[in-house]
Parts: C-alpha cells; structure tokens; sequence
C-alpha cells in the first residue's frame, strides 16, 4: 500500500514518514509540503540519508493513488483534503484539531477559530485515541465509508491514557475535578522557531504556559474524560479538568501528572494527625487501584502500567509508541496520582496515528511500532 | 563580623559561603568540612579561585570567635552545633530539617528517623521563612536568647511562597485539598553521585518520584500551610496539601505549580457549557487575586507578584532570591493556580538563610542578596 | 541463533540486548550479570517492559549453547569467556579493551594494566572496525577457527571513520600530526554514578578531560590511523596523533573533529595576504577531497559523507549505526578538517558489535540494524 | 556617571545593562533600542524586575548626557554613534565588530561587508582584549582624544588568552599553525529565534559550523596572534590559525582547545616507540610551560591559569568575567594544548567591555566584575 503525508516536514509529519518507512505494510511514500515542494525530504532532514528517500510534491499529487492519507498539516487546513480522500474513498488521519470535536462545530470555532464547511464529514471523524476508540474504528472501516480519523492532541493522549481505568471502572468520584499538570519538551512546538523554545530562553528552565484553562487542549481534555467517564457501568456526572502546561528543557516526552479525586469505595481510610509516610492501608488500597489499571489495560500493546516503586518517566518511552502510567496514592488516601508518560512525537502524535492506521485496516496494532525505548 | 559554615562543601555549603563572600556585614569566614578537612573550599570547587579562600577545619574550630553560625550538615547532625551555639549566645542558622518542626519531634522522627536531644532548642527554634516569620525572627533577637532558625526546605519555600496571600487573606476555601506540583532542577539532590542524578538517567526526561506523600517535605509543607492559613482574620480548618514533587533537566530551580479551591468569595462565576477560553469575568476575578497578592507582598524585597501574561519561570530567577509568583484562574473560576520559581540554592536554600540572618541582626534584608538574576 | 551478552546490564550490554531483540538472525537472547543475577533484565531497565525479557544468569549459563557470545565487561575481564568460546568454537565479540591491541600486549598492559594470558589467541583476535577489517572478518569465518573480534573503543571509531579515506587514499602529508579534538555525551563514561557524570556537575558545560594524550583511547587512534595509512599505495611514515577527548552536555554521540595535514596534491593553492572567506579555489579542492571520501565509502551501509553545506552532527546519527562524515578544507587549502558523527552506544559500540556479527556471520550487514536517526 | 548602551535589549545589550546596574561608579543607565522603544528594559527582560529599571529610548537621547557609551548594535550600525561620541568628547564602546579591524577596512568589509566611512575613527581604536592592550588604553585615555574601543569577539577572547603567553614568550614554533577547536554555548547566537537555535534542533548534540575558515572570527583571531607574536622578544613569522567553531548543548560558554606546536626549547624529549601515557619528562615540561604561562599572568585579575590536573570547563566560569586556562602537553612533547574556559557574555562580550572601561577611566579593574562564578 502507498501513504501519503500530507505536510511532511513539519516535526509530526517526519516523524510519521520516518516510522511509515519501516512498516511491513507500506510499500511507498508520497510525501507533499508547502514550503519545501521540489526538494527531497531528505534535503530537509538529512538525518534521513540512506533510510527514506522521496520526492516533495504538492498534496493532490502526494494523494494520488494513495491507499491511506495522513494529513500533518497546522490546525485549520485539512478539510480540503478530507473531502477529497472521502470522494475516493480513501481513509483520512488528520492529526491536527480539525476534526477532533467531531459534530462540535462551535467548539472547534472558539478554541481554534476554524469553521466547518463540511459537518458531515466532522460527524462522522472519529477520536482515535485507540485504547478508547478501536471498536468504533473497526466498525468505521466495516462500514464501507472512508474513514475519517481524528488523531488526538498530544496533551490529551497523555492526560486521557493516564485517568481512563480510573473513568471508565468508577475510580473517579463522579464530577470531580481533575487536575492534569503537565511537562512536554520542546519538540511539541514544532519546527518553527520562536521566542519560546530558543534554546537560551528554554534550555535549564521550567515554566508553566497557557496557565488558567487557556491551552487549546483544554476542551479535548474535557471531552476525553467525558467520553471516558460515559464508559462506565454507573456513570456519574462529568468530571471537570484543570488543564496546566509546562514546557521542561528536553526534546520528547510529555509528563502528566493527574490529580483524581476517588470514589469512597476506592479511597483508603484517612489518616488522623499529622502527615506521615504512607500508611500500610494506603499502600493496599494503591495496589488495588495498581491491579485494576493493569487489567484495565491487560491486552494493550502500548500502555504499560508500572509496578509499585517505579514512577513514569519519559525517558523510558523515549522514540517508542509506548504510554507508561504510574500509580499513587495521596497520603489522606482519597487522591489518586496517575502519572503518565509519553513521546509526545510517537504516542502523543504520528505513533498513534500509524496506530489508529493499523487498527483501522486490521493490521497487526503494533505493526511498525516495534521501536524499543532508546534506555538512555 | 566572622561567619562560620558547618559542612561548607555540600551544595548549599558551597552556595552559602558563596553569598556570605561578597556579604557587606561579614568580615571573614570560618568553613568546616568532614570529608574535606585539611584542604582549602577552593581547591573542591576551583570556580572559586581567587574569590573566596578558606581552609577546611573542623566544626569546632570554625565556630570559634564566629558571630553567626551557619549549619549545612545533613538531617540528624546539626543539633550537637546548636548546643554549642547557645552555650555561646551565638545565632545559629540550621539548613537541615532538624529543627524545621519546632515542638514536634514525633514528626522529626517518623520522617527523618531523628530524635531530639535538646527540645527545649527545638521549642525555641523559629521556622525561617522570612517572609512568614520576620517577626519572629526579630523578636527572638531582641529577647537576648541565642536565636535557632530552622531554615525552611526548597520545596516548602516554593509551595508556601505562592499559597501565602491565598491563605492568610482567606482567598483559599477552608479546608482545602491544595495540590503542589513541583519540578526541581538536580542540584536539590546533592553533591553526591546517585543514580537518579546520573547525566544519561534524568537528562532529557521528566519524572516524578516519592509520589503519593512519600517526600519528607510533605509534613513540611503542610505545616507550613497550616501556619499561614491561621494568619487568616477568620481562619477555618488548615488545608490539606497532596505534594508531587518531579525531577527536571536542569541545574538550579524549582517550579511549583499550587492549586488553591477558592473561597466562593474570590471565585468567578462558573461558566456553563462546553469549556471556553477563558471569559471577560475569569481575568478580571484573576486580576483582583493578583491585585491582592501584590498589595500582600508589597514591601517584600524578593517576592515578586507577575503581572498579568507572565507565567513564573526557574530561568527568572536563576542565581537570585527571588521567588516569582504569577497568578491564573481557572476556567472554571473556581480554582486559583498559583505558580512559585526560586532558584533552590538561594531562595530554597542559602540565601533565605543569609536572608534570615540579615533580619535577625537587624541588616538590611537585601545585604549581599543584590544579585540579579542571570538572564539567559 | 542464540545471542549471549556477558555483561547485559551495563550501558553497551543493555544496548546489545535492545539491538539484538529486534535481530531477524538471533531467535533468543542469554543475559549475564554479575551485579544483577537473579533478576531481570527488564527490572534493570524498565523500559524493555513488553519487548526485551530474560533472566541474569551467570556467565557461564548464559554462554551454554548460544552461537554467538559478545562481552561487554569492564577491561581485564574478558579473556576467560574468551578461551570457553574458543574451546567450544563459538565466535566471540568484546566490547572492551582486552583484545584491541593483538600481539601487542605491552600496550595493553601499559594503559589498562592487563595482562594476556593465552597470547595466541589475542594474535588471532580482529580489529572489529568494520569499514576496514571486513575482509579479514570474513576470512576469519572462513578459516574455520573460531572468531574472537576485538570491538574498537568509541572514540577510535569516531577518529578513524573521519580520517580512514584520506589515510588509505593518500590524502594526508605522510608521518603528518593529526589532531583528534572530540567530545562526547555522557553516556560514554557508563551506568555507574561519578561526580564527572553527576549533573548539575557536567550539564551547561563543557570540558576537555585526560587532555595530553593520557587517555586510554590514544594508542588505539594511533594504532588504527597506522592500519590506515598502510593500505594506501606508497605509504609513508605513519601519522602521529593528538588526541583530545571533552565532555559535553548530550546524552549520547561523539562528535570528532579530526585535522589532518594535505599531501600537497591534495592541497589548495594557498592564499596570500590577510585571512579572507574560502576561495573558489579551495571550495573546488573541498569538493574533490568530499568526492574521493565519497567514492571510498560509496558501497559502505553505515558511513554517509555529508553534501557540502551540512556539518556533522549527533543528533543526525542519534539511536543508529551511521557515521555521518563532513569535509572541509581550511582557508590555507592545507588542512582537511574532517568532522565525524557517531551514536556512541550504536556505531561506537553495540551496532558496530552487530555490524561485526553480521559480517562475520555472513549476513546481511545491516541486519537489524535499520534503525533511522531519532531526528529531534 | 552615567552609562549609556546603545542596543540594550539584545543580549550583550542586556548583559551589559545586568552588570552596568551594580557597577559602583556607574550611576545611572540610559538605555537605547530600536525594537522596543517605549518600552522599560525591565518589561523586555522580566529577569530584572526590581533590579534594573529604565526606559528604551532612541540612540541620540540614550547618548545625551553619558559620560560613557557603549555600543552592542549588530555588525554595520556603530559608525555613526560613534562620530557623535568623538564630536562629544565620550569614550565609546563597541561591542561588534566595527572598529576591530582598525586601518584594515578591507578585511571588515571582505567579511563582514560594512565599508568605513571615517577611517580615522577606525585607526584611532584600540583593540580591547584587556590583557594585551591594557596600556593602550590606558594611553588613550592620557591622550585626551575621545577614545574608541573595539571590544573583541567572543571566540577571539577565549582563543587568544588561551596563547597570549605562548606566543608573547616565545614557547610557539614561529610561522605555526595554531589549531582552534572551540564550542560556544547558544547564547553566542544572540536574542533572534533561528533554526540552528531552536530548541529541537541544538540540544542534546554537538556540531561543527562554518569550519574550514569561514567564520567572521578567523580572521579577528589572526589578528590577536599575530599582534601577541609581535610582543615577544624576537618574533618569527606570525602563527597561522585554523579555526573550527562549534555549537554546544549550553546556554552560556566558550571552551577553546588551542593546539599549539612549540618552539624546540620548550617542547619535551620525543618519546620513541608506541604510545605511552604521559611520561615524567613530558609532566616536568608542561610544569615550566604552566609555570611560564602562571608568571605572565601573574597580576592579572581575570586570567586563572589552573593547577594540574584540572582542565578548563565552561561551568567555572559561569556567570563570571575569568577566563580560565588549563595547560597540557601532547604526549609527543611537541605540541601544547591550552585549553580556555570564559563566560562568552561575561569576559567574551559585556563583562569585558566593562573591563575595558575600567581601565579607560582608571578605575579598579574588578570594579563592578566581581560575580563569583555560578558553580552549580
């Protein structure tokens, strides 16, 4: 089969041609940019040399005669080309925010200032974050109409992956306010350079940005966790999510931290007194919530739950399409700290858009994905 | 006047005689070292060289014919110093945790495996963090006993610097959980060599580590809350702090990102519906909080309340004592996230203890603090 | 096949495992560790959770019938495994220092300290630089003795990948002095903590260590550019080498930047007068000294020489075997300045050790080694 | 007296203002910039705030009523503050490369493209490496003309004080080749957001630029040696320079590594035979090497020749205006490695420029310079 990237030498859309060249079931990439049509990709990225090698052409070009489409383009551009792979036939992961909110077309706009032309097209697109959306994939591609694949935001992927057991198995109290405080490095900018990942003013520095429910990934979040929590057995009301970005002085990785207050039934007895270090009784009711993530997540390829004493890091899934999540329990035993960690280039973007390819066309979910962590 | 430091060769050893090198009221200095003694500071840090220039003595030696003393000891050795202090009516600053819980040695002991010796020293020790405790701090020189100052963690400074207004001015709802997620840079580890410093293990990667309560600054912080919170004109119950601390990629520096539930008072409306960026009414409930903690904090010489559109940032303050605070409301309005950046060696460590000396003695409290931050 | 590591849980043991894992000729993996026996090599390394697994066993068990042993201990230690490969006619690859130098066992003993005891089989040991020895690897395969490949050292791989053509062809000023200047990132000194490697010790900073030709690294430089210069048609008096390693704040890679003093053939016509910008003239003496290291490694999988306009970098190799090769000539038109780029765990030590394998083996020699440079 | 610095919101420029702010003879800052006039210094660089505060106004107000002007515009811009400075009697600074090619307007304008308009100007200035043109300086000031200081580049600072001894005492073969091997940290690139800056692109990995003669500074570096050559007591032909530059993973630094070849009479006994670890003969020369080059710089302030055993690294000098020089004998006896560590914003920009000032006005020489260095 032949994909196209559409916006290939943006940082997702070479990190999508970089893990699409290893995979047993692409046979050729088409690669399309704006600014660079007529180099080679390699031209761009010589770190390429001898490994992928294509030309850049335009994106009606790239998609020609392509089996699946991938679009890496900015938020705001990839209609055009969804419309056109819908009239072939062709399926389409766009992983910017365009078809994220699906029939959600106002929030779209508020957040994104991107209006719809197409609503047919966002009603049908599904969020594919995979652990939460293979079945609806699989029906998508058994339904005979192209698909329309909305590949999540980095932020969210981490966030989401990290509390979804806790959502979905009734961990979280209902309507509580989760707090998702988060580090990513600075690849997650992109490849333009600005002010805010100029090496002498991001380098040995952290910062939080976006503060105070202003990040774009603010809405996504929420509706994960909605999505999430409507999974449940006894669904309550919909947790709220205070969404905090920091940017660390690295280059991958986004490190979640999220605050999720429990369900009685999960919290361990509170202590009396002073603070102390953890209690047996905590260490328990951790464990507990510990087991039911690793059944929860028991036939995922990619999302590793951390044995007690580890904490997630993401050097540990660096250059892999893993999520480690770690669990925690607050010292009052009523707050689980689910850490999560992400490649915010692999997970959190053209590794779980090849991902969600898989899934969409029954290959192996780990097919080219077999990248091990670099350890160190 | 002559200054000794106790263990002049760890980190905030080194940082502390450092800062009392180009200290205007501070004549010469008396370093001790155990790993070190017989060698001079400069020959164990050459960046020194020509700046500052002292043998390594014993403790005992260095303390005598000192007018303060300083105590850079790890947790458990500091108070056998103490004790010759106050037989000799001489201040003495301690950096450890051994006196930081004052009354409370069964707190000492449950996490630090310390036991007191001397409560009567403990009951009289005043907890330093000057912005907290400068009164304290000058009536203990006036009472004419030997001052003992705890001087406070880095961790503790940072998470109670940013709640301080929030608390004392009754802005945090009574009894709240308040989150504190807090990166630090590696130099809060130590001098000494350990895996989870070692350059190819925690460069480029984020993790959190002693999650769930574990850190031993838990107690710490929440006594610290817990102080300022009954400051309050009608203090409720003390809140309740759930402590994250993370390792970051760089040197000096800590982040705290602190999440306060308001006082229904302080709160902006909640908005309803899908989240939205955020309203006309968040920022301007955001800017009274602002407005509040700059008024609090006025005439503080290293607090320093951001206005609006700055996020707090470690490369701000690197090399000074200034603790930047910057304020963000919540979409929801009803959680005021309030970030901390210090430099961990200064304001987290050594220079709040210069910083306390200098209230102690009745110094300009800026003395040999003027450094400005280095920019990039 | 069955692939031994004895020595699995230092950094270049863990490297080998991770390569090795995804090897399309090694169907199972025996781990070693003295450090860590009994427990798992995914317990040591967290981040092989779910895609490298195997207990530590003992040398000895690990070596029991593997078809392939590679050693990765510390210096002085690998002849034992040695003579039991021999014994039973396994192929042996080492990692260290102890077979580097052949017949030569002053050397050896002069800067490691280490003494042969089976000199015969350090007299049928190989060089294991690929590019060069890859003949004699093949015909120790074919001799029917068993193999024992001597691994080169990092730095030599990176000196001598920059220098190999212009010795071999001629290029340089015969018995010329050539400067080795290198620096490489922190994971070459290992997994065991050091003040060196500790980071708020060696992050932001850099810093030339053993300069003066103290470092062990010297005589194996020196010993391989005289292998070099004796393939050339009219070799002259060997090359003399200065060699000066740095620390530098990354993770992994060295960067070489290698001086090397022209035949006058080779040479640009010098310029008079004040230094001015690069001439046409030596631009055009650049372009054929690019084109004849071009054509000497135009069959090689792993050496790419850079167009003119790209210099060398680590992170344009980072997590593959290539060594990534740019030439300059100096505005005198007399020296080349041939910089290389490695990955010092892959083509610096563990991919080359596959890359041997492989043609030992007669295997393809990129086999399982396709990895593409993590490019951010 | 008042100070003014035209350009002060780039990164020398604000340097300079963050050391200018402590100097004790400098009373007040006028501060000049183009992009954010109307603005206050403090708004441009959050870092100062309650440090350093002033209004950016336009060059000509920022001038009136200095009593010393320093210039750290781009390449091309200082001429005419310059003329208005001489009209006006006011020494002026320059921190670019305008004036430092004096009467030799062919070489700045071969490399830099900017032509002279007032050649007298240009043969008036003195070349400000404070350690070799000290008396000029000072003689200018006695000349009762306005004087005009070219401050040096960053890599012509850290080169030239690397061999200022070697070369001024003779200890360099005359008409030698000096090989330069320096890595700057990304500071060097100034304030502008770039592609070779970004974040994503520069850390974690070293790399050349411009080698192979093409950077600005070769020919400035030339130029110090050749007048440092000229000063000894019976100067051969001036050295030759092959400079390679480098870009580190740091903010803030030069590390340079100077091979120098050495005159007969300093070099140590050739060693026969393989490579050997460095012997007593070679240890004693290089003891009267850095014996000779400790005696030159005996009363230096700023210059730090370290004992053996240490090597120059950019964090000892961080933040500080020393410049640090480690001395080590290649093995051979023949060639001398001086390897210099400086702060490039410090001793290789702002804080030598304030150096220069001092000498200019006959202050203390460490006026206002004495930061100790940041040493973790």
């Amino acid at each position: 089969m032949r994909a196209a990237v559409i916006g290939a030498t943006g940082y997702a859309g070479a990190e999508l041609s970089r893990i699409l060249a290893s995979h047993p079931e692409i046979e050729s990439l088409a690669l399309s940019s704006v600014s660079f049509k007529g180099e080679r990709i390699e031209s761009v990225y010589p770190g390429l040399l001898g490994r992928v090698s294509a030309p850049l052409v335009g994106a009606e070009e790239a998609m020609d005669g392509a089996g699946v489409v991938f679009s890496a383009l900015p938020h705001g551009l990839a209609e055009e080309s969804a419309i056109a792979c819908a009239g072939r036939g062709v399926p389409f992961i766009d992983l910017s925010a365009d078809f994220r909110f699906g029939a959600d077309a106002a929030t779209l706009e508020a957040w994104y200032g991107v209006r719809c032309k197409r609503p047919d097209l966002h009603e049908r697109a599904v969020y594919g974050l995979t652990e939460m959306s293979r079945e609806r994939l699989r029906g998508l591609a058994a339904s005979g109409k192209p698909a329309i694949v909305a590949n999540p935001g980095c932020y969210p992927t981490g966030a989401a992956l990290a509390a979804f057991p806790a959502l979905a198995r009734g961990m979280a109290a209902p309507g509580a306010a989760i707090i998702v405080d988060a580090a990513s490095g600075a690849s997650g900018g992109g490849r333009e350079p600005a002010r805010a990942f100029h090496y002498p003013e991001c380098s040995d520095s952290v910062s939080p940005y976006k503060a105070g429910g202003a990040h774009r990934h603010s809405p996504e979040i929420a509706m994960a966790f909605a999505a999430m929590a409507a999974q449940g057995a006894a669904p309550g009301a919909a947790p709220r999510a205070v969404f905090t970005p920091h940017l660390a002085p690295m280059n991958r990785g986004i490190l979640s931290t999220v605050y999720i207050p429990l369900a009685p039934e999960w919290a361990a007895p509170p202590a009396s007194g002073p603070p102390r270090p953890p209690s047996a009784e905590a260490l328990e009711a951790e464990a507990g919530i510990r087991a039911a993530y690793a059944e929860f997540y028991g036939g995922e390829p990619f999302a590793r739950v951390l044995p007690a004493g580890l904490c997630a890091a993401t050097n540990r899934v660096r250059g892999s399409n893993f999520c480690d999540v770690s669990l925690h329990l607050d010292a009052s035993g009523s707050t689980l700290i689910a850490a999560s960690a992400i490649d915010n280039m692999v997970k959190g973007a053209a590794g779980q858009a090849v991902q969600n390819m898989n899934a969409l066309f029954g290959f192996s979910e780990s097919a080219g994905l077999g990248m091990i962590p670099l350890l160190f």
